[in-house]
């Protein structure tokens, strides 16, 4: 039998630590293609590039001797494009399973709306119910210590691998920034309802113009909900959100159907 | 009593069409605040821009006997930016209500998580539980009439003015591309689970590299089902959809800590 065919993105971009972390992650368990954006694309969410043309560049192919079965590119668009191009065009057939990061930073909570990580790992669940996982920790830092996602991140690929994920759903998976020792397990959680309390630093250029910067903090809405990954993350475990693409709000289906009567 | 405050954007850029269109829907209704992207954002869902910094060009002040109160600004930045720029920088307080559009295009099914029309108005949503409403037509030409929204879009304003949304929701109204006789009503439905099926024009440029252009096609998985946005608009009606920030799939999660016990 084949080994599985792992697809390879993130939106940090092609030289991110987190990103050589996964696919050394990845190595062991298939054939690894990367399609990566050739720089940084945090904060992105689901935009595909329409505008400019979409380049590829190919940067490693598998050796020859079958010891390293990584073929990669960068790509000149978003994380999203990435996962188009990488399905769509590079590979004859869909992937066994699709990986995205491992992101600098935390997708936990609402994050997962403006995170090109997620959006990645979404975009590839929309297509044919491909498995998808986006994984993340929660440590900006370019140098931040990988190493906990190795055995825990290996442990749910594996399970993808082996029963799936139901069709269109992808996974949220956020590390908290701990040593392995101290890392208390695996929590299947909920989204935290939080909130971005943001604001601009307005400055002034050289030439008298004003220009502004966006700064914010993130509160937890609910700090005292066990049940959601914000309170997993605080509490030493790794948080796993299942994803869906259906953004509606039955609740507010029914009271609009019987309030507005429009 | 004020007027409400109503702050406008969209994603085809201050010059389009459909954005005036809204702006003359919403001027009778309050005092309006328009903070709208200089070029064209389509398809770039949530980004923010957080690589370059962010600049505001004021186009339009109120009249100053009070016949015309719009305010207008151009912003270098996305839909998301500018809604953050609006009610976090330029407004001193919450707006009543923000409206986003009027799209040249349908944002219905799937394509919710690709608009920035839609991105725009669920960042009001998150501020404070601000009503918002992205509205779209299902046409995409420039000049496409937006004389229909103009009633019925109206009506649905003026109900949101009235009655507000629920905590986080914002609404995803789209338009058929009909005249007002043939518009047979609003309905309040679900998202339609569809799929865009892509792929890539692939060309040479003059200097010999190949680059690729993003193409598809969109198919609606469940042409049957009486209660989706696209079953709506395919008939004859204005579909309104209740957006919600939590994407969590709770069906998944309650299977995911059953089987795969990590």
């Amino acid at each position: 039998m084949q080994k599985p065919l792992i697809l390879i993105t993130n939106d940090d971009g092609i030289r991110a630590k987190g990103l050589h972390a996964l696919i050394e992650i990845a190595k062991p368990m298939g054939r690894v293609l990367v399609v990566a954006p050739e720089e940084g694309h945090s904060g992105e969410s689901h935009a595909i590039t329409t505008k400019i043309p979409l380049r590829l560049r190919k940067l490693q192919e598998p050796d020859s001797d079958g010891s390293d079965e990584v073929t990669m590119y960068a790509c000149n668009g978003t994380p999203v494009d990435c996962v188009k191009l990488g399905m769509t065009h590079l590979l004859g057939s869909l992937p066994d399973l699709v990986l995205s990061g491992v992101n600098h930073g935390s997708n936990s909570s609402i994050s997962v709306i403006y995170s090109g990580t997620m959006a990645a790992a979404q975009e590839a669940a929309l297509n044919n119910g491909t498995p998808a996982i986006g994984l993340s920790l929660t440590d900006y830092s370019p140098d931040a210590d990988f190493s906990p996602v190795q055995a825990i991140g290996s442990e749910l690929i594996g399970k993808a691998l082996k029963f799936g994920l139901s069709n269109e759903i992808c996974l949220n998976v956020n590390f908290p920034a701990l040593p392995l020792s101290e890392i208390k397990g695996v929590k299947f959680c909920r989204q935290a309802n939080g909130t971005w309390i943001e604001g601009y630093e307005q400055r002034t250029d050289p030439y008298g113009d004003k220009y502004f910067w966006l700064s914010g903090r993130y509160v937890n809405n609910e700090p005292d909900a066990t049940d959601t990954d914000e309170w997993a993350l605080s509490n030493g475990y790794v948080s796993v959100v299942p994803v869906q693409p259906d953004m509606t709000c039955y609740k507010e289906l029914e009271r609009l159907k019987q309030e507005w009567k429009v």
